[in-house]
Formats: C-alpha cells, structure tokens, sequence
C-alpha cells in the first residue's frame, strides 16, 4: 500500500483531536497530500451511526456499542482510509481500533480476544503505521472537557472509575504494541504538536525508505 | 428461561410478516402474553439502525451491513427479548440471526464462520426455541413485493442471483438446524397461517412440558 497510515488515540480531553490538526497542517504546509478524518463518523453513514453511539438518547449495551463502533470503523475503512492510502495519501485518523480496545475492552469490560476478533472483521486486518498515544491524567482531561461543554457527550458523563479504566487500557496497549509511542499531553499545545510532528515524520521517511 | 422464543424467517415477500401477526393475534385469543418484535428495528436505536441499513441513501460494504445489523440485534436481546423471555412470555420475533447467515453470509459472500462469531457476540447465545421459515420462490415473492411498494427497500432492488442465494442459503441453514421447520409460504395465507400455528403450538407445548 502506497501511502501512510497514522492513528491518533487518548481519552476525551487528551487534547488529541487539535494535536491531530496541527500535525495535518504542518503535513500540508510540506506539500504531503493528508487525509484527515476521525472515528466514530468518518462517513456519511458513519455520521449516523456516531449520533446513535453519543447523543445520549439511548442506553446501549456493551455489545450494542462495539458492533456500532466496529460497524463505523468497517465503513470508514471501506470507504475512506483503503482508498485514500491507495491514492499515496498520508491518512490521519482522530482514534482508530485502539479506542475500542480501551474504552470496550478495558472500559467496559467486554472480552479483549472478542473485541479483537469483531475489530479484524472491520479493518481487515489494516492496521496504522504509527499510533501516537497523547496521554494526560484524567483529571487533567476532566478539567479541559469542563471548560468545552459544547463538546460533552454521553462518555464523559460515565463514571471515573471507568475513564481511569479507559487510560490504563491505552497505556497497556502502547506498552504491547511495537508500533505505538507515547506522548505527555499535559504541556502547552504547540510542544506537544511538535513531539507528534517529529514521531508523524520519523514513520513517513521509515515508509518512504522501505517503498 | 421462562418463556419461549420464535422467530420466523423468508425471503422478502415471503409472508413472514403477514403470518407472524396472525399466529400472535390467535395466542393472544388462547390468553397467552406474546410479544410481537422485529429485526432490525425492534428497538428505539435499532430505528436508527434499521434507517442506516434500508434507506438506500449509502452503499454499506458487506462488512459493515454485519455489524449494524448485528448491533440492532445485540440491542433487540439485551433490551427486548431477553427481558420478556425472563417475565415467561412468547416472543416472536419478525427475523432473527437467520437471516443474518442467509442475507450477509450466503447472499453477501462473507465467511460463514465469521458471520456466526458475531452474531454469537451479538446474541450472547440465545437462540429461538423454535425457527418458522416461510418459503417462496424468488418469482412469488417478487410479484408480491411489486404489489407492495410502499414497502420496497435497498435489499429488494439487488440482483435476482443474491436473491437466489438468501433463499438457498435460507433452506440450507433449515436442513441442518433442528430447531427449524421449513413451511410452504406459497398457498393461501390462512393455511399458511395455520401450518405455522401448529408449530408453534407445538413448540410451546413442549416448552411447558420440559418446565
């Protein structure tokens, strides 16, 4: 496969989603060709299906809530990541299979072998590049979350014991997975964008090198 | 479990849905408490669900027409049919994993054992009591569809060779599950009608016996 493909993972207020941004914009600004997208809702479909797992109208099942999560991700592979990385593109993606795998997994407690089995059926197998884990205590995100309410959804309302849950999971996964790195998401923006920026490039030249 | 499950099963235009109704309103008249649900749907979510699949609006890959409808069906047990069968009542069920393996597995092309993984997932076990398939030749059920097209949707308008295949792939799960009874959905819908009620009699019958 052509391009490059990295994920983006951390828990709601891990301030990812602008790091993710800003590491894009840099890309372009380097004449990269980057698709920026984000799971749930990465798709038209998707977008449906993310209203459904956040707006708060609905008390899913566990199981509810990783076959949707997969049922999103299956799309947004089909649809958006596999041809994108066909077209040579360097995909980055706000959250990808590892926050199944800590927030169903991990946070709610369903079967990780189950979980991985349901997430190899929506991807493929495709798996990033490089996952950049921002990580910030919970605290940390609970506070910034606060000070962005027009942003709150139906996981930030679950307890603490299982955002805590959530954050050990990621941090497990990263320390298994040879292709994960972790960043510190406590200091200032553009030192943490500059630390991803500098893993993103590192994983773009290794690719480049092994075309 | 207390109560007892049946789910029918066909190919659209079968009857299936006409026959269902029917066999709940003459429990209801012996005084049994029946609850009459379907997939997908049956839930509040699963409308979402359900809106997502048959609209027509987006072109799911096979992968992710699975999982949303194994979504649906893991909320329809956790929320609806477990919870009845647990107050002892029949649920009978407007499809049910069935046609999950004859639409996406047979119809689709998506591994078999796969298909079942998820729908395990999804089900977390539960299996009908009894399953009613209703069986027509795609012809029939074609011409009754047509009849109908308040009711068309994005699964009616594929090709007469998926249709063939979900039909097939219907009678070859019936031959091999012993909890299936195949009917001739061809005649007149009282004698239809009247073959599945002494089925389902039956099946309720022996559920009180083995209580």
């Amino acid at each position: 496969m052509p391009g490059c493909f990295i994920a983006f993972e951390g828990i709601d207020g891990s301030g990812k989603t602008t790091i993710a941004r800003i590491v894009a914009d840099r890309l372009r600004e380097r004449r990269h060709d980057v698709v920026l997208t984000r799971e749930p809702g990465g798709t038209a479909a998707g977008q449906k299906i993310r209203a459904v797992l956040l707006d708060g109208q609905f008390e899913l099942s566990p199981e509810t809530e990783l076959l949707l999560m997969c049922a999103d991700r299956a799309e947004h592979v089909s649809c958006v990541i596999r041809p994108a990385l066909d077209a040579g593109s360097i995909v980055i993606s706000d959250r990808y299979e590892g926050s199944t795998r800590a927030y169903q997994g991990h946070g709610l407690g369903l079967e990780l072998a189950l979980v991985d089995q349901v997430i190899g059926l929506a991807t493929r197998g495709l798996v990033p590049d490089l996952t950049v884990l921002i990580d910030v205590d919970t605290t940390t995100a609970a506070e910034r979350r606060s000070r962005d309410d027009t942003n709150v959804n139906i996981l930030d309302l679950r307890d603490i014991g299982y955002r805590e849950r959530v954050r050990d999971g990621f941090l497990s996964i990263a320390a298994t997975e040879p292709a994960w790195r972790v960043i510190d998401g406590s200091g200032a923006v553009d030192n943490v964008a500059s630390d991803a920026l500098e893993l993103v490039t590192q994983s773009i030249a290794t690719r480049l090198t092994l075309r």
